[in-house]
């Protein structure tokens, strides 16, 4: 298969795997357990979180790891929702949220009586900060959570800016990023950031899955989703994982080292596939526009002449996977709600097709791609 | 290391490392994509959950994946808490829990103004089924949630009796069973036990950690704890992970195959323990007593001329894994909970070590063991 869809899940490595495995066969004791190898399970965990943390710009005792970002997001929201500080029942969002933001709004909206204000999003994807600083001066909040990276369409959101609008009006307001499509895309300094929670998925960047961190600056309470045994200074319990942690460790350590190299060659790839479109004569638009923003990891592309579905069922065929909108939204018949929210004329929200690029990813593949499109569109297009 | 504490944790056996490597390289796509391989990652997890509801005799949609059993039992206990059902505010369970329940139940009481009644237990750490009868009768709930089998002691819980009651006074209420110290240890009919919700963890049954599972019947109600992108029928969202989903099935799958042959190398394992104690002259006693119905995984035996933390601290430097209570509490340097409820004369509470035993633990092992036992008591016995 070419595998075009590395927003949805990263394939793993085989260094990743062969350090896995080492690890589950060696470092798979329960870390409370006091006897040696409990002990060591222990020390591992606890260095693992070191060199995540000097690599993340944080604390070691900022980190908490969960099962995926799903989790983190939950538990920052919710965190925030159930901790004993006084509450104004309001949060504040923007309308390019993953459904893991979206449904958790949803839920505290409907059963636990808050109100969710939304800021809309420009024609590139991005927050409208006019917007955003018109309700941090009106009303007050209890938490303000926004995508970094937007997963459907690779733009960044100004998080500076977004800062120094909290900072100005709201200074005690806590910041949750949803930070899943950063990692690995941008740089990440979380101690200059100035945010106070950050969830990330770890299988995004090429761990095996079951495992996300979420960073909780140490002047941030929260209440934990899941109670229990105590474990990570009970903020999350149930029994630590000291073998997927190692592993997790060991692919940041990876992928910001890497970070640099692997950025230029996917925008090479990112401007080589634009190239070859080009060069195929194929009706095309970059969603959002150059001027905007992006990580080239994610190419949202507009073809005018043929819907999103047809081209991306046509490539399943022919065993080129690429997505529409988040993987998590693929199997719902309805419209992804991005995408819609971009109000594009004449319904070409529906004709956005995601080309996600890893730095494995050949020129090889992108030729035998476009290939592909230009023989759908030659077939199918209207 | 010779390794008696599989109630924490059970080290993975050689065919599962290599079943759970084959399918982390092949069956690693994300079940929600919509491409190929996507499709056969959502394939084998529907394969996987059809297999297990056949081991555990249940329906496969009455399986929801999470990452472990604590986030099974929170799942359980706060989902029922926040499902639109009417509600008393009251929750009835036993004192003999696991902290993932008591935890859990205490952020209800401080938090959410919920009322916790607790069943005491008798000297052999079985819940009070008079006091049980009583409360039932008197009190309308909206969860009874119990242990199945002790983690500290190996005390089975009566659940066909505790269910006999709940059907006589409030046949609507709800059973959740932590039921994580009974896979692999008893016989389970999921669909014949008459309970509603039932935790458990894979790990302890030999799965790579993160992974376990909440039985829910179809009838029963839960407001899900993690939400977002609808993954198992939007009752724990969250990427879904094929390859370790798989794994579980097949463990499962062997433990059902080989329980019974499993149990009678356990029951023999633990028989020659005490013939050896028996044999060595140790002064020990059985927790509970022989007429109690337990496990014989799970040996809580009181030495009463030592305390368990020195003989478990003499043990652990000749690299012998055992424990006191469960893993989860052994670091905390206050007295297990479970154990100071059996209200022994003398602190004799404190005397009390956790033998866990797997089938391939062996004769030698335990000889070495009981020496060393022998070798303590002689050197530090008071």
């Amino acid at each position: 298969m070419q595998y075009f869809d590395h927003t949805a899940t990263k394939l793993i490595e085989k260094d990743v795997i062969e350090f896995y495995l080492k690890q589950l066969k060696a470092n798979n004791y329960n870390p409370a357990a006091i006897y040696a190898s409990g002990l060591e399970a222990a020390e591992s965990i606890s260095n693992s979180a070191k060199s995540i943390a000097k690599n993340l710009e944080c604390e070691p005792d900022e980190i908490i790891f969960t099962s995926g970002a799903t989790e983190s997001i939950n538990t920052a929201i919710k965190g925030i929702v159930l901790s004993p500080n006084p509450k104004t029942k309001r949060i504040l969002t923007s309308a390019g949220e993953h459904s893991a933001t979206t449904e958790t709004l949803k839920f505290l909206e409907q059963k636990m009586d808050y109100q969710i204000d939304v800021c809309d999003l420009d024609a590139n994807g991005q927050i409208n900060l006019d917007q955003l600083e018109r309700y941090l001066k009106n009303e007050k909040y209890d938490l303000l959570t926004i995508i970094h990276v937007n997963n459907v369409l690779g733009t960044i959101n100004p998080i500076e800016k977004i800062v120094a609008l909290r900072n100005q009006y709201q200074k005690e307001l806590p910041i949750h990023l949803d930070s899943v499509q950063t990692l690995g895309k941008l740089e990440l300094n979380l101690s200059k950031l100035g945010i106070e929670l950050a969830s990330f998925s770890l299988h995004k960047i090429g761990t095996p899955k079951g495992i996300g961190l979420l960073y909780k600056s140490r002047n941030t309470r929260i209440e934990p989703l899941i109670h229990g045994g105590g474990q990570q200074n009970s903020l999350r319990s149930g029994t630590e994982n000291p073998a997927l942690v190692a592993t997790a460790a060991y692919v940041i350590e990876k992928t910001t080292k890497f970070l640099t190299e692997d950025l230029a060659k996917i925008n090479k790839l990112s401007n080589y596939l634009t190239s070859q479109l080009d060069q195929a004569k194929i009706n095309y638009q970059y969603i959002p526009s150059n001027d905007a923003e992006v990580v080239p990891h994610i190419n949202a592309i507009l073809f005018p002449n043929l819907r999103a579905e047809t081209l991306l069922n046509v490539l399943n065929i022919k065993d080129i996977a690429v997505s529409i909108g988040s993987a998590c939204s693929n199997k719902k018949s309805k419209q992804n709600e991005i995408l819609k929210k971009l109000q594009l004329p004449g319904q070409m929200d529906k004709h956005i097709l995601r080309i996600s690029l890893a730095s494995n990813n050949t020129k090889e593949e992108i030729n035998d791609l476009v290939t592909k499109i230009s023989e759908a569109l030659a077939k199918y297009a209207v």
